[in-house]
């Protein structure tokens, strides 16, 4: 137990900076600015300021978001990645150099997420290069739709849309429109996409103690990717639960957080906020398909899932749901550099998921043969039978001992292995 | 805390087929044959058997260790992917249908792990499918460098070397390679690689009680991908000691493990283990390069960075290290459809990873030129410096308390932040 909170870094204070310079050992693709502590920027290396014929889209904000958003600076997505401190928006300066790193003279677009900082200092940037000659534009992304919409002047918080928004972006820029084009795609994506949010625990910062707010039993739903505290804390359920639940409120029609309604198609992404293996997330896109399509008829165009825009050592997902249309698919199928962007996903299903498989084994069938051959047991057969019968129980009896005997020196399920073999043996018998 | 073991699944018995049915959903690219619960194996949609012009590149083993191998199923890497219940090798008749589905003519090669139940379960299935009249080549790979060499007859275990052998594989057969070839060139890869991992927790099983039998500040070396026993138990370090541990162990001199040496080039795998975030295996990698390339004379072509092969919901790493050569460089390079292949990881870096930060801000040196100009303090100048010194100060002091606060409402890092502010303002003014 207990292991929550251990992480594999150095000094706290490093482990962005750290993560920039792996990033950039892993992919020769991408540079980052010289200025570490305090600038802390990811590029395209094959971009080269002032020179630049494209629109540079450029997204950041505050770290312990990874792969967010320096993973995703590559041809065809973003052109710069800035980053503040963990869970820190960037400061200006830092801004004002990853515009001037890659902004030519077709201007550059800022995808900023709704916080008070990230507005603020990304405002800022944004004012500040205009006076210096730079074309901007900035389009906010507030995706959130666990709490009650525009309550308040914060709005919605900026959550894994923007990843959707930014491919969008950086698509559309690649295809080389103007930047009022560009703003324009991404803006008109920014209104279609609502996303929300579920954790298994909450998150551990670098250096600081594990405050798990939840129990051993409880998950929360619709917290913010820094922690905040989310809409309602409820018991563990099986995931199928969690994921109705969950696109019941995106696509709650009182609120209307998304313009979907019944017979839309949409795009689908499952993101893992940074401690839960693909296995589950793959489970609950499962769920998420089928519910869209059965209790919705919502067709999904498109499913991205793995850890996209994470909340450090988090546990838990958050589903997106983006409104499709013919010209999102395009951007969003369109090919791209961007390491961490998720390949394979593109195109539409042109075989059937499932197969028959080909000429299944004849074994089962040979036995059911030999078993109608012949009913009766001979006297050794019935001796057999009892001990067969006898062995089995033993080794359901002994189910946890043997796990137990096994976690010592192997993989702990050894008890739950033969126990299932025991069930099959007992099963089959009862058919005789 | 005790967030350890909960997990976002179902039933605990359908964990592999819903992961399996998700992936399909999220891929188009991948098919599943119509056998569940027995039958999981995961395929290429654009392959049909019998008239498969290429050699069919198979692998599999025991779930639990996603996205292997499923998530490697396409057009360059796998062509099928045989998958067991969690942790538990996949029955002969399963092995037995991924062949027929997708194997040609040009007969197919299985890529099995070094588990003695894989070893069994795989061989059978081959000695079969060979009397039936396919050409079937078998490699092992067991590149684990933890425990002794050899000692006894179950050898080494089969890690995440793995998944850099079914990509020269994948890429060989793509080429165009017989059998014979193919297999060689499997062979080739498997005695380059050599894997160590560590662990920050054990993993949990489906339905199972968490036992985790690491304390809070311990972490495991050499540990295995089901959570058997490892080398040593150790105090929890910075992640660059933990590197260098791994790193020394995979080329030490005595035991050989790879034939690597001072002057060599390699390619490193930098795996995480199912729960750990992507910020820190980057910061893992980082380490690696430096430490073979100062420690080690040793340069590094090519790195892929992230959850490869894990182990169900593990906190922890392992590094594999391949020695590199031509044909392996070029087949690891060559282009797949397999959705799960990092992307962006490929050629070799055109532009220097670090670049200068354009036009830096003049802020920093606008001031420094004022407080040259006056350096004594007016009587309101001197009451300002106390009251800023007296405000930092009391930051510093309740820098605890805030941090607290602020996580009640958010993330947490309130005291954190201002502290830093705190300490700068005081630094700055020790200056004058």
């Amino acid at each position: 137990m207990a292991a929550r909170g251990k992480k594999l870094i150095n000094d706290p204070n490093d482990v962005v900076t750290q993560f920039i310079e792996g990033l950039a050992e892993a992919y020769p693709g991408v540079q980052y600015l010289d200025g570490f502590p305090e600038v802390k920027v990811v590029l395209r290396s094959d971009v080269a300021a002032g020179t630049y014929d494209k629109v540079a889209v450029i997204c950041g904000g505050g770290s312990g978001h990874e792969p967010a958003h320096g993973g995703f600076v590559g041809q065809g997505m973003l052109t710069a990645a800035v980053s503040g401190d963990v869970f820190t928006s960037p400061p200006v300066n830092s801004i004002l150099a990853a515009i001037r790193a890659v902004t030519g003279p077709k201007g550059c677009l800022l995808v900023v997420t709704n916080y008070t900082g990230d507005r603020l200092n990304f405002g800022l940037a944004a004012e500040e290069a205009k006076s210096e000659g730079y074309r901007v534009e900035m389009v906010i992304v507030g995706d959130d739709c666990a709490l009650p919409p525009t309550q308040g002047i914060a709005g919605r918080r900026g959550l894994a849309g923007t990843i959707l928004v930014n491919k969008v972006a950086g698509a559309a820029a690649d295809a080389g429109l103007p930047l009022e084009k560009v703003a324009e795609q991404a803006r008109h994506a920014s209104e279609l996409v609502g996303t929300m949010g579920v954790a298994l625990s909450v998150c551990t910062l670098p250096g600081q103690e594990t405050s798990d707010r939840l129990g051993p039993e409880q998950i929360e739903l619709g917290l913010g990717i820094h922690g905040e505290p989310g809409a309602a804390v409820t018991e563990l359920q099986p995931v199928d639960v969690v994921v109705t639940r969950v696109l019941k409120q995106i696509l709650s029609p009182e609120t209307q957080y998304v313009p979907i309604t019944r017979g839309d198609r949409v795009i689908l992404l499952t993101n893992g906020l940074g401690a839960t293996p693909i296995m589950e997330l793959m489970i609950a896109t499962r769920k998420a398909v089928r519910e869209l399509q059965l209790e919705y008829g919502i067709a999904t165009d498109r499913i991205y899932t793995g850890s996209f825009m994470t909340s450090l050592d988090m546990q838990g997902f958050s589903l997106s749901i983006m409104k499709s249309d013919t010209t999102i698919l395009q951007y969003l199928d369109a090919s791209t550099k961007a390491p961490c962007w998720p390949a394979g996903a593109d195109g539409n299903r042109q075989k059937p998921a499932k197969i028959a498989v080909p000429a299944p084994p004849s074994c089962a069938m040979k036995s059911d043969k030999m078993l109608q051959q012949s009913r009766e047991l001979t006297k050794e057969g019935c001796i057999l039978e009892v001990s067969i019968e006898a062995g089995a129980k033993e080794i359901i009896r002994i189910k946890d001992s043997l796990n137990e005997w096994d976690s010592k020196v192997g993989d702990g399920d050894c008890g739950t292995t033969m126990y299932r073999g025991a069930i099959a043996i007992l099963d089959d018998m009862k058919k005789w």
